[in-house]
Formats: structure tokens, C-alpha cells, sequence
């Protein structure tokens, strides 16, 4: 089911601080800051040239990354992303293998454009996974 | 300085367990467990066509994520790993950019075989990141 490892996903508490040290200090490929309102982010892409790095920065009052960063003041891991060929199949695989979709359990548009859904850490060794129809 | 994202390495409290539901839940390509003992871990990578992920679990006494497991007994992502062409070089620059290189300083051998160091995650926004030369 799972293909390409889209993204991880890494929570920042200053997106301007993280993304200098990955520029100047690793020599990274970082992008500009983008602010995505609607998913309660501010996002820098690093391309990796296989993947990418996203830093994520709470934006507005309802981040869905802001108790993380409460928990983890100086930021840390948050998720990583695979890509499927077809998310609804996905969806009702896991659920029937009793892995648990976040919210709902309906794909949502992420912050790519694309349907999207979250499994439950707890299923996957507190590890939040992300899958995205590409 | 740092190039493809070589691997995303999770630790957990049961391989078999991780491995199973990578496989059987996530249809993910599972390897077999790489026992080795020299590093402290077992090891199964998952091949993800352009990236590894690698599920960790401790390995006799002084297994560097046992106190990793100890303070997140579900697992978690451990470390991000990526390759940089020379490892010598990209210590020098960390280092002289502000960059703490753990340990001694110096490039041991890492899993793969290859020179590896790790930066202080107090420097990268509570993500402990390996360098691998490649």
C-alpha cells in the first residue's frame, strides 16, 4: 500500500531560526516561508532531492501543532507522510485491520492540495503517520 | 552539505510487533531483523523506493535508545539521518558554524558500515540528526 516517503514533518518554535541553521549551518536547500491559514501552519520546505523536510510553525490560535509544541518547547519530530495510490482503500484497509484514522476517519485536503488522512500514533509505535493520495 | 535523506530511524519496544504491522497493516517492503550487537540495536528496514525507514529495538545492555524507550516506552521517531559527501569536512564546518557534534567529536562507524557522527538536538529543534558520509 504505502509507497514514496513524502515528507517528516519537524515542529519548530521560530520557522526563521530553524530554517537559517539548516541553510547556513547544513548547506540544506530551503525554501521561502509559506503561511497555509486554512491548516494552522507556517511551512519551510528543505528539498532533500528524494524527499523533503518540512518545518512547521504554529500559525494563528488553533495549530493543530501548537500542543505539540507545548509539550516540546524546543520542537522535535511531528510526523512523517508516505504517499498511496489510492487513499479511500487505504482508509478502509487500516480501519479493517483496526488501526485507527484521526477525526472522523474521512480524508481531508492537506496542506499539499491533496486528500490526506492521520493514523493514530498509538497504532504505530507513537509515531504519527500521514498518508497522501498522489 | 547534506544531500538525500538517507533514512528516518523510529524506535520500538517490539520489532516483530513494528514489523508486522508495517508489513500487514501499511503493505510497506519489511526486511528481516539485522541483529547488531556492536551498535546496541536490532535493526528491519523498510524500503519506501526512495528513502528507509528504520524500525529500532534495543540490543543487550548499553543500547544507545534504551533511555530513548525508557522516557517514550511507546517508541518514537529517533533520528534523522542524511548523507553528506564528506564527513570530515561537514564536521569541521558544524563545528566551526556553532554546531555541537556528539561524543568526541570524531566520525565512528555507523550501522551501514560508513562514517556517521550525530549533531546535538539541542541545535536542530529537538531533532537528533545523523550524518553519514556516502
Amino acid at each position: 500500500m504505502i509507497g514514496r516517503l513524502n515528507h517528516i514533518a519537524i515542529a519548530v518554535p521560530d520557522l526563521s531560526a530553524a530554517a537559517a541553521k539548516y541553510r547556513d549551518l547544513l548547506g540544506a536547500h530551503v525554501g521561502q516561508p509559506q503561511a497555509l491559514p486554512e491548516h494552522g501552519v507556517t511551512v519551510v520546505f528543505i528539498d532533500t532531492g528524494n524527499t523533503k523536510v518540512e518545518l512547521l510553525e504554529p500559525l494563528g490560535e488553533a495549530s493543530p501543532i501548537a500542543a505539540f509544541l507545548a509539550k516540546n518547547p524546543s520542537g522535535g519530530m511531528h510526523h512523517i507522510c508516505f504517499e498511496v495510490p489510492d487513499i479511500l482503500a487505504a482508509a478502509a484497509a487500516l480501519t479493517e485491520g483496526g488501526a485507527r484514522v484521526l477525526g472522523d476517519g474521512k480524508p481531508k485536503t492537506g496542506a499539499h492540495g491533496k486528500p490526506v488522512l492521520f493514523l493514530h500514533p498509538k497504532d504505530f509505535d507513537g509515531t504519527l503517520i500521514e498518508l497522501e493520495e498522489v
